[in-house]
């Protein structure tokens, strides 16, 4: 490796990083620092922690968000807000992260920085350490900038949150509005400008969901999803196939940003469809929904909650929409996707 | 979609398997349906887990193997063991893994159930379940075919072993011959016809560290380090630095493969820097050290186990090298790599 190759390993990722050698301990060691008080790793091959629980909830997620810097975000954040919400909606605590990141050479190591900073601000925010790490370094061309795996480890304080707890009469609740985060992207990558005016709805929801489980008796809450990849489309249809129920939900009770309609309407796309990454899908009993959208109300996350809809009865699996004109409309699963990749 | 699309995705993994909806379900049930009864997956966002012990240890690593598939293993072996092996040098017990995909459009359906396949397999060897998954699709060029991310789970059923226990006089011992994984795959990548004679070392070694933390006193066996990327050097670099010590090795006492020596000997490359996969480097009371090797050699992964050297005195941190002809040699920790990325 000559100077000039060392110098440059200053500013950009570059093979040599990923090799086990001086190179990469400098680059983990820059890491660790960034991550600051969130970061428990201690060098060894593994992280050592303490858990207060006999049942713990296990989840991982590899991001692979393009693009990878947007608005009010980026992948960093997205990392440890996906895992967080995933432990969250099971009923858990989130406690410990792992960290995996795939690095293309030539990524500018203040791109790395950043995106390091967010998973620190993230993990600060839901109160989650990061436990363990790993850097790996590809060549130009074979990986897409940066992606992330983070994988989590959660409490169970509570009995488990299951789709098998869902019944036939309880009530679909969206904690937030659907569409802005794809929408947010979408409009970065082809240019639309909408992006100023519509947000990312990237969140860590965990103490959205702690100050509901709290709020309503036990029980009330029967299970809830993070609405991600593939939208309320695709976890309505999950719920109808674990449940056999047909999951009802009204079209005029969506909460959706009157820009992200307008947007999704000139793009001929459907906002159930899109991705979001700071909304959750809750099903409640019937006589507590009220409250529970009250309490979701009170929380900075949950200021659009609604109620959307009802489990139908069983053996009728399916989602069926009623429309703002009144008509009922049966929606089939999607094969694939309406719009191209962002996750 | 076309149906020639739906026809292409039964035989290569394509961007809608990656959306969210029925296409990404199918491929996960294809994957589950591979994993049998290695996967306690639920299908709820996270898997639901007990744990016997207060204290865990967690761990992380991201696969890019480069080839994916070749002689004796593939990715999806290597994903299994690396991490177990993890979670096993720091005398935790492996019991699960999460399971995190990136899949490349194009990739051959086969091979991805290869891979899965390989995963089965090293995990019913190793004794771990897997317990949560993730699979992203990514566009064409966008990835080098397929990245896998295992993180893992290890109860304590004693305590940790720590790089701070190791001490003065302390035996180094290698479980087994070094550098065989790095060559093959380097003879498969540049064809040099070494790979039928030289196989990787990839095992789980829990198996292994576990009869061999049975059989000797508490505390004789200080610590354990997995020989991974950066080799032998790397390993004698960061216990230098963790203990202030100067490691002492012998190079004639070094296991290696007549056949490997050759082939590193023609590339110009030093055995002591190359990459495996199923090799232990292992810290031992000075008096315990020859029962070590012997409860080693019994195991079928440790049947090339030899004493390499000693830790010196503290305050001399360092790695030096007693040559084959007598000569003292310190040897640097590299800045990079000396050979292209394998891992």
């Amino acid at each position: 490796m000559t100077a000039a190759d060392e110098a440059h390993a200053l500013e950009a990722v570059i093979l040599d990083h990923g090799t086990g050698a001086r190179l990469s301990r400098e680059l983990v060691e820059m890491i660790a620092q960034e991550l600051g008080s969130v970061y428990l790793g201690e060098m060894e091959d593994s992280g050592i922690v303490a858990v207060a629980a006999d049942q713990l909830a296990l989840t991982t997620d590899s991001f692979v968000v393009q693009p990878a810097f947007f608005g009010n975000g980026d992948i960093g954040k997205i990392a440890v807000c996906g895992t967080v919400n995933d432990l969250a909606v099971i009923g858990a605590t989130p406690r410990y992260l792992t960290l995996g990141l795939i690095l293309e050479a030539g990524l500018p190591i203040a791109q790395l920085r950043q995106v390091v900073r967010s998973i620190r601000a993230a993990a600060e925010e839901a109160d989650v350490k990061i436990v363990a790490g790993d850097t790996k370094v590809v060549g130009k061309g074979a990986a897409d900038r940066i992606f992330i795996n983070t994988a989590g480890v959660g409490e169970f304080r509570r009995p488990p949150l299951r789709m098998a707890s869902v019944q036939p009469g309880d009530r679909i609740i969206l904690s937030g509005q659907i569409g802005n985060h794809a929408i947010h992207l979408l409009s970065i990558r082809e240019g639309l400008g909408y992006d100023q005016r519509i947000q990312s709805d990237c969140a860590p929801l965990n103490g959205l969901v702690e100050t509901l489980l709290s709020a309503l008796p036990n029980g009330a809450v029967r299970s809830i999803r993070d609405v991600t990849r593939g939208g309320l489309c695709a976890v309505m249809h999950e719920y109808a196939r674990a449940t056999t129920c047909r999951m009802e939900v009204r079209q005029a009770d969506l909460p959706v940003l009157w820009e992200t309609t307008m947007c999704a309407d000139m793009l001929g796309l459907d906002v159930i469809h899109l991705a979001n990454e700071g909304c959750l899908a809750l099903f409640v009993a019937s006589d507590q929904a009220e409250a529970a959208v009250s309490v979701l109300r009170g929380h900075k996350y949950g200021r659009h909650a609604a109620i959307i809809g009802t489990v139908g009865p069983r053996s009728s699996a399916g989602f069926a929409m009623v429309g703002k004109d009144g008509s009922l409309r049966e929606i089939e699963e999607l094969l694939g996707s309406e719009i191209p990749r962002l996750c």
